[in-house]
């Protein structure tokens, strides 16, 4: 069902109207009646009063018309009996402020009542819901009117998000408090949002995902559809607390999945309300002015420059991502001639400022988010020295050396030029302009006029204009506001924003894998033996084992396997560090001593004889799946070797995985060059590395008792992969 | 000389003084006339004038009496004419806010000039100077007073500060503007705030270090003095942007060098002004309220917490930095049982919100910076518990749930519950407080009484309150600043300042060593033989070697090494990859074969013949020296291997080294476990890995020609470290 009927309401109905300011009735009864001249507005409270001229009527049975959505606002142990009047007078959305009854149960209920009547339940336990473009404010607080839409789990977050907003000239376009989801969730408010044509970017504060995966599909969905995604959450769930029973459950806190996620649907993960409103200011800039922002797509195929939030990322060219969510044509990182890896190519921005350290500490400030300060160009050089007086610099950054001062209009001349020159792809304007007018107000007009240059420039060529100002609330930054050009208070605020913008436009989003359907036979235990007997059921290759009980039968085993081999004892839990392996046995009486020792030491009644594994210029790797609460079965693959730990070098991404993606995943480690060649030894076969990860991903995904599988170590080498160990964790 | 006269001058003449507020010379003499209570103020301009009643004299000739500080706001070609005229005035301090003549040179000159009377000069080329506790504003802008003293070799950026500063109710006590630095320098600069009662946080933006180890001495000295100095610089200096000659070169840049030089000495490096002046209020807050702030110090031998800026750092135990700059007793790091190295003790911190998202995020922000966010003891949950609601949740963060709302004092008495407690150092108060009066103004008496009752409880506590407010400049707010309560608009603000005030405190300042100031005679060249030779006279352990041109020579010395042995051809760059050695040669067929082998590839004409270091439990380490441009000899250690370039896991530290601090350096190491017995093996031999770091820094400070000397690898084990090649780079 939609849910025109929440945000677009033909009559709504607040129940526990007020009269008096101080409770939460009169907010909501107070901006239900501000939409008065778009719809009907019918308040109610069984004591009577009055709000405004507006009458309270007794109950939601007087009412003449029927009330396409009812706002409750009354007593918990009543809310049950005003949403069956409700339902009764042929309300289908309720919206219910206060807590819905005694318990999670009785809410479960209450929604389940009203979803079986066809309807939909917004909290209970929320703020309410606003939607500016319709003038609808149900809700308590200050919500100024603009192009985010925000979905939150914290009311006073939401006015934080709204104060900062409104300080930096934006606002909201639709508000949707959660409240306890009993009904609508997170990715109910967030689909609505992305189909929202006034909402330009969607922020959203979500502490329970539900259903990971369809929120991730929702956060994909949207990168597909212009709609950037911000995204603040908590980093420290109680899955990320826990004692994890393997190096994947150490390696795979839930805050490292749900960056994973980000990184794969395009969404931008922030740390605080500030951050986030730096971002939002800036997308709804670009998509405002048409700006394009490049996405990586410098020297590569596309024609057209990606455009962040104005769906040209997904337009330009056939799409990169198949039905099965497969990238069409994955790109290696680039690997420079001395083997170390390129950073992807990253937006290169022109810096100006009259201020020669104000210019170096916002050239430092986005280099070191990633961004590229590049030298300018011969042209573009030349465009900016005709109005720099000698002693400025027009390297970048640009150094106006008092040019601005002397003459207000050469921050337009010289932004223009480099605005239209062709080595950069957004200018940074950073230091003193938007303050003239403070010491001299006679400057004020000449200011203004100048900062409307600036804003028509940055239209003219379509692309990015951000100002770093000391000044704040001056006639001119609310020209440049006006004209869409973003304005900040702080130069890191400005480059951290410029860096989410450049990581969400260069990301294809990913649309995750739905989980497995069916799960196969739940495995019998997470040892050795069982779990090497279902990957190799999947496909991974290990070398060649027997399973023994007794000296003889191990002796038999190895003339069959052939020696040098390994013996390991099973049922351990570290069976490394508790004299479990040994390794390198290269004849009978050394293999029953071995025997003889272990069984000794560890009392074990299984052991493997296996056959070594030698390969040279191979590299260890660990690879496991772990089972997030929310995302279900996460893959994650890292450098292994007992130095794991401490490199912590590791990629994750939500399984099962597809060859390309597992590809992609190697090749974004920390030490991929030793996979790909490293000083002159062979690369290794990252076909069959990426395979070996895709079937650890699968297994995993069909047995979902197990929650946490891993191979330690996966050895991969010129000629394949091969897993050396295995086991699992069950439920 | 005294820098008096620069910032208190019984008397003070402006040339150039102008009625054009267009002019410098206006704001100049206006600002001198600002102080006339406090100074005889003399304005100069040979066309004569007048400004607010006060005539403009012809000359310096001219003036009754003399002036103490001449303020040069003439054109270029005149300067020097006003300085020599103020010189025969008995002026001996000078100002110079216009560049001082033709070029540097003759900038020099002036200098000279002034400083051969025993007088002083700042510029020229400067904004000037203000010292807002003398009332003396001999600059261009607003300078708010207040207790930070700035010194900077930006005017805009001065400005900036001053405007962020003066939104955070703080201001400037003294404010330095550099110039061209051709007498009084930043040095010195900063010597005459560290020594200012009124300067209670020093700030610096510096550009040109000059003597780098001088500045390093002035920063460690600030810390001892209980004034912590905040350190703008630039991060891309032409050192860090030439081409490395070996990987030492690469691994040392000059931004890693700087902080190193601000880890060591106690200073804060920032990214930005708003950083800069985030915590700069903070830790002027400290000092004003006499809070203490935790360094490192808790469950350690320190009886009372160090305190922050209140020279408390280096009152309450024994100096731990001997005359020569060595740590008196260096902790190792703390590692746990599993191995894994443990962060140093983080201060703890109280969170407490009336949002349970908002006190999450803070939460999470502060975490993120390293701070700890503890469970609180039972006696502080107790007491917190008291006012709570039954769902407001009192582990930490503490969620109020609608208790402040209900009643504004339980702001208060939680806050101070939790200031008081036991178990935290610090408490960040987070979200709403300081708005209610927005809504409603009725409650401003209130919301102010209890913002009084907070800055009361931390005084009384002796704790650090830390506000994040969703509000701005409302009558609440500025309650908490005049308490010296720290308030910021943004989480991430309050979280990043805490983090670099916890940091600070924490610091043990290690002056820096001198250079060695006799260079020892220059070796011939950076080879292997040449290094070798000079290390080995330095106590570096080298395997046995001899240097042989021919095979028959070669298979002599094989005879006295004894086999195995590895043969090295000499004189080549990269030598390994131009197949210029040969390791575990064993009898003289393999040693001449290779020999004959390496002479056809490399065409080498002398070789090393060299015993094969075997040592289990060995790491390979690579440890070098750059010599910085501003800093001298900068000692690194890293681990080492073919990955140490992927790892960039180094320390840096200004050589020369003591033993001690060698030890810290390796200890600091993200890899240190493997030094110190990783998953059961031995422990290397730690103080000889030490003593060889020792050595090479000795070596290199003793040869100033050597702009890189490097050791790769060192292999350090259990029972030593032993170099197994070297190689020098000569200017």
């Amino acid at each position: 069902m939609s849910l025109d009927a929440l945000f677009d309401p033909r009559s709504v109905a607040v129940v526990g109207a007020s009269a008096d300011p101080a409770k939460w009735g009169y907010w909501l009864a107070a901006g239900a009646l501000a939409g008065r001249s778009r719809r009907t507005v019918h308040l109610v409270n069984q004591r009577g009063g009055a709000l405004d001229g507006v009458p309270f009527l007794p109950d939601l049975g007087s009412l003449a018309t029927v009330p396409e959505q009812v706002v409750v606002a009354v007593p918990p142990p009543q809310v049950r009996t005003v949403v069956v009047q409700g339902l009764a007078a042929g309300a289908r959305c309720f919206t219910v402020i206060t807590s819905g009854g005694s318990g999670p149960q009785e809410e479960r209920e209450l929604a389940a009542l009203v979803t079986s009547h066809g309807g939909r339940l917004l909290g209970p336990n929320c703020m309410g819901v606003v939607d500016t473009t319709t003038e609808l404010r149900l809700s308590w607080g200050d919500f100024p009117s603009g192009a985010v839409g925000l979905v939150s789990q914290s009311g006073n977050l939401a006015l934080e998000i709204g104060r900062l907003l409104a300080r930096a000239g934006q606002g909201f376009s639709r508000f949707v408090s959660l409240g306890n989801q009993r009904d609508i969730d997170a990715a109910d408010a967030l689909d609505a949002l992305i189909a929202h044509d006034a909402t330009r970017v969607v922020a959203a504060y979500v502490e329970d995902f539900r259903d990971g995966r369809r929120l991730a599909r929702t956060l994909a969905a949207a990168h597909t559809a212009g709609k950037p995604v911000l995204l603040l959450t908590l980093g420290r769930s109680e899955a990320s607390g826990r004692a994890a029973a393997s190096h994947t459950g150490a390696l795979v806190s839930a805050r490292a999945v749900v960056d994973a996620v980000c990184r794969d649907t395009g969404a931008i993960l922030l740390e605080s309300a500030g951050e986030l409103v730096d971002t939002a200011v800036l997308l709804t800039a670009v998509r405002r002015g048409r700006a394009s922002f490049p996405g990586g797509s410098r020297g590569r195929s596309r024609a057209v420059p990606a455009a962040v939030g104005d769906g040209a990322l997904a337009a330009p060219e056939a799409p990169r991502i198949t039905a099965h969510g497969t990238p069409a044509a994955p790109e290696a990182p680039r690997i420079t001639a001395d083997g170390t890896p390129a950073a992807p190519e990253a937006p290169r921005i022109a810096v100006v400022g009259d201020s020669g350290g104000q210019g170096a500490l916002a050239a430092d400030a986005l280099a070191a988010r990633g961004l590229d300060v590049p030298v300018l160009d011969e042209a573009t050089r030349a465009a900016v020295a005709a109005y720099l007086p000698g002693r400025g610099g027009c390297g970048n950054p640009v150094d106006l050396a008092g040019a601005g001062e002397a003459d207000l209009r050469n921050y337009a001349r010289i932004t223009r030029a480099l605005l239209d020159g062709g080595g950069t792809d957004a200018t940074v304007l950073t230091g003193y302009f938007g303050d003239y007018a403070t010491a001299n107000p006679g400057q004020t007009r000449e200011e203004c006029a100048v900062a409307e240059e600036l804003g028509e420039a940055a239209r003219k060529a379509g692309r990015l204009l951000v100002v770093h100002t000391m000044a704040r609330d001056t006639p001119a930054l609310t020209v440049l506001r006006e004209h869409g050009v973003p304005v900040y208070e702080r130069i890191e605020q400005a480059a951290t924003a410029l860096a989410h913008a450049a990581r969400t436009a260069r990301a294809r989003p990913y649309a995750p894998p739905e989980r497995v359907p069916s799960p196969a036979r739940p495995v019998a235990d997470g040892g050795y033996e069982s779990v090497r007997a279902l990957l190799r059921s999947h496909g991974l290759d290990f070398p060649t084992a027997e399973f023994v009980t007794t000296a003889d039968e191990a002796a038999g085993a190895a003339r069959r396997t052939g020696y040098p081999l390994a013996l390991k004892a099973m049922g351990l839990a570290h069976k490394t560090e508790a004299g479990g392996v040994a390794l390198g046995i290269t004849d009978e009486t050394a293999l029953r001593a071995a025997f003889a020792r272990m069984r000794d030491t560890t009392g074990a009644t299984r052991y493997a004889v296996e056959e070594m594994a030698v390969h040279p210029h191979s590299v260890e790797l660990i690879a496991g799946v772990r089972y997030d609460p929310a995302f279900g079965p996460v893959a994650m693959v890292g450098l292994g070797g007992v130095t794991a730990e401490l490199l912590a070098d590791t990629a994750l991404a939500l399984a099962p995985l597809t060859p390309g993606r597992a590809r992609e995943l190697l090749l974004s480690l920390r030490h991929a060059p030793l996979l790909t060649g490293w000083r002159g030894a062979p690369a290794v076969d990252l076909d069959a590395a990426a395979d070996a990860l895709c079937a650890l991903a699968r297994a995993a995904s069909e047995h979902p008792e197990l929650i946490e599988l891993e191979v330690n170590p996966l050895l991969v080498h010129p000629g394949g992969a091969v897993a050396l160990d295995a086991h699992g964790v069950l439920v």
